[in-house]
């Protein structure tokens, strides 16, 4: 795993080598430590190759943080990032596919760093462990436990079977996907650099730009339009694109996870551009609809780019930008957030118990794509609502000695718990950084978005090791 | 039902009376629509008196409507309240025991007038149901089908079993409890009056007084310290004071819902108490302490009194004061909220599936008090709580158009959905009240409140109604 971090690291390298810039010095350091330690480590071969869920959990949550720790030595070595704190919130931020900031001004940094940057969310976004499971070749049992988890979202049918040979079809698709994006942008007049480094950020669905005003630095209907639908794309579930070139037409169309994105994604540009043109914020429908639909879709699929500043909205439009926040993408997908279709299991679950109060003969059973939900899944999907609940107050608690209002902390908290960028407030907005708050409150937030990044629980098992009396 | 309350209204008729005021005409009216509905409908007996879960949950959120609409007449009529929405916003706070007003001054009110808004909380406090238990003597097995939807919170196991006989001693002890408050605040100085109106708030956990500036307008720290001890009693479950009268310390001492309520005040004022004084709002501990103590158990019983305005306390403390407003009372008491019990159970469950996860051969069985908790109680536990998250995002959207921040709106909610009575922000705040809002909010509002009160699913039953086909 940290040989092909080192790997991984030699891109940027090469970056800064084409770019002949001094900065490209800072990767050679980690990258050396990564290859010592691999080959110090990396051979031992554990003799009992059998992961358990717990297992599997600790080993996800220690990786993105062994990732992290060495990914973010280029940004301290450098000394564009020289507080360890911020590194690390950043490198979390990128690893996670958030795109929350602690730089007030990203454009001073070198292509090699601006590279790794964004080059973070691309390794983030298909999650680490897809490319564990191509490079390590771990037995097949075993890293089905790695995905469990691993993959976001309750529904992983489809995928889990077939775990190898689907994690070669995922990548190939990103790998095609994001190609397709840095096509479509250069076409639009972009340079090869911003280009890459967009699409790396939108394939991600994690925000990052080399611009400190994000894709408003463009001004350009034709990106934002791109950016838009590929956000939108790299939000679906990626069975979909898979089922797509099965020619399973039929069954992408009877989605229900799909269709309830569609329809949370139209209704909400539909009331924001309504709304706004309504409340006097915007003149005319073309540029409420312009702005309404880069925002809704950019925070609903997590990525949070940013082409207008929606924090000087009227506030129903920003809650609806906080809901879909919390809502976020569709389940196996790039984005975070808790998912299209645990809120649509959630809401099924509640119309059944009214449905049993008032037919308490009747059986209740909840189906979703015309199957049946396993009792084991609805709890889960129950145990994540309180466990999020939980997480979510004792974050807001603790971000709330910040003194940012109660909008700036509780979206703060959520933009980080749903791996989306920015949040609302003056401090945290779309035109803020996080560069202000205390390191303690870096800390907490780096965890939301471990914690949201890895649906939650794998985290809080870590946080229960040291408790733990027995060996593991 | 409707009998009852005409009885209840002649208390405040007399009121009036002995303040020789006119007022006590408007009492007259509704009286005798009152009367009439009785005579006309009351004598009407079901051919089948077997009543099941839906029909109860149907009755007691009709009830709930029926007693506010009449009960908001002699605020309309007196024309003190000219505006329906406002009365009908008035009444439902006070039956709800909220004790959000939208009177901007609420001293103009004649004495019969004030009388009658507190003896709703009174009234309210104990769940109409109780009364109509004790008066109505339906038949026992459908009572406790009643009792399900009145009585707050998941733990009613040992009052269930009994209802008649337990309805009488929990309305005695409330009686009772009351009296004791009054002698305790006429002994502080407090006239008849208004040590009355405010025993009726404090034991409804209601939160009206019959001055603007609520508890402040004494600036007694002698009776701010009684009502203070006597919320935290009425947020205690009834059943606890049940066993004291039975000798069984043990049961009470090992109760897992007290200890959890006390620690949680406890934690909230510890934290408050230094926080403020750190933070510079307070410049010595005693003063915090007066004020923080008061505040959150003003608010964790969900009364709602006033003695200092929180609104400019530093944010973290009022985080704290939304924590506990969420959480609310125990079960069984006259407090609303989610109830104490419900957060240790979804806790353990959390707890629970963490330890599934580490050790996934263990049997992991929830204990409460020393006995499990059935699968089905657990079932209702996360159902109310995916319920509770729906209302509330749903709720937040619909007040965001009033403007008020998201501070504003969501402690709005917040405060409504938990029958506390003040928010935060400016507009909703302590010294604020709810009176600039729109009737739409109103009405949502209102709602919030009496699905607050009633558990939120008798509330939502009865919005499916008009939906279903079938006969019911």
């Amino acid at each position: 795993m940290l040989g092909v971090e080192a790997i991984l690291l030699l891109v940027p390298t090469v970056v800064s080598l084409i770019y002949k810039e001094k900065s490209g010095l800072t990767f050679a350091f980690p990258i050396m430590i990564l290859i010592f330690c691999y080959l110090a480590f990396g051979q031992i071969k554990p003799k009992d190759t059998s992961l358990y869920g717990k297992d599997g959990m600790v080993i996800v949550a220690l990786a993105w943080i062994l990732w992290t720790l060495f990914g973010c030595l280029p940004f301290v070595i450098s000394g564009f990032i020289p507080n360890i704190f911020d590194a690390i919130f950043e490198t979390v931020s990128g690893f996670t596919t958030t795109g929350s900031t602690i730089l007030t001004n990203v454009e001073v940094l070198p292509h090699g760093l601006q590279f790794w940057r964004c080059f973070t969310h691309w390794i983030g976004g298909m999650g680490v462990l897809v490319f564990v499971l191509v490079i390590t070749s771990l037995e097949k049992k075993s890293s089905m436990v790695l995905m469990r988890a691993e993959v976001p979202g309750p529904e992983k049918d489809k995928l889990v079977s077939r775990s190898m040979t689907t994690a070669r079809i995922l990548y190939t698709m990103y790998f095609i996907l994001t190609a397709i994006e840095v096509g479509f942008l250069m076409f639009g007049g972009m340079n090869l650099f911003d280009a890459l480094v967009h699409s790396f950020s939108t394939a991600g669905t994690g925000g990052f730009s080399d611009y400190n005003a994000s894709i408003a630095a463009f001004n350009s209907t034709y990106i934002e339009g791109v950016i838009t639908v590929f956000m939108a794309l790299f939000g679906i579930n990626f069975t979909m694109f898979y089922l797509l070139l099965l020619k399973e037409w039929k069954d992408v169309w009877k989605n229900e996870e799909l269709r309830g994105y569609i329809i949370i994604i139209g209704l909400a540009i539909a009331f924001i551009t309504l709304y706004e043109v309504h409340a006097g914020d915007y003149s005319n429908y073309g540029t409420s609809f312009r702005y309404a639909a880069f925002a809704v879709v950019s925070t609903i699929t997590t990525t949070g780019f940013v082409t207008t500043n929606y924090n000087l909205w009227h506030e129903a439009s920003k809650v609806v930008i906080l809901l879909v926040m919390i809502i976020g993408a569709c389940a196996s997908s790039t984005g975070g957030g808790i998912k299209v279709s645990r809120f649509i299991v959630a809401f099924k679950q509640l119309k059944n118990t009214v449905k049993a109060i008032i037919h308490p003969k009747g059986v209740n059973i909840i189906k979703m794509n015309g199957r049946k939900v396993g009792e084991d899944i609805l709890r889960g999907i129950q145990g994540y609502f309180i466990c999020y609940i939980f997480i979510f107050l004792i974050s807001v608690l603790c971000i709330s000695f910040e003194n940012l209002g109660l909008e700036g902390t509780v979206s703060a908290v959520l933009t980080c718990l749903s791996n989306v960028g920015p949040g609302l407030g003056k401090v945290v907005g779309p035109v803020g950084n996080f560069s202000s708050l205390s390191d303690f409150s870096k800390m907490i937030l780096s965890f939301d978005m471990l914690a949201g990044r890895l649906e939650l629980f794998p985290m809080l098992v870590l946080l229960t090791l040291p408790f733990q009396r027995k060996k593991f």
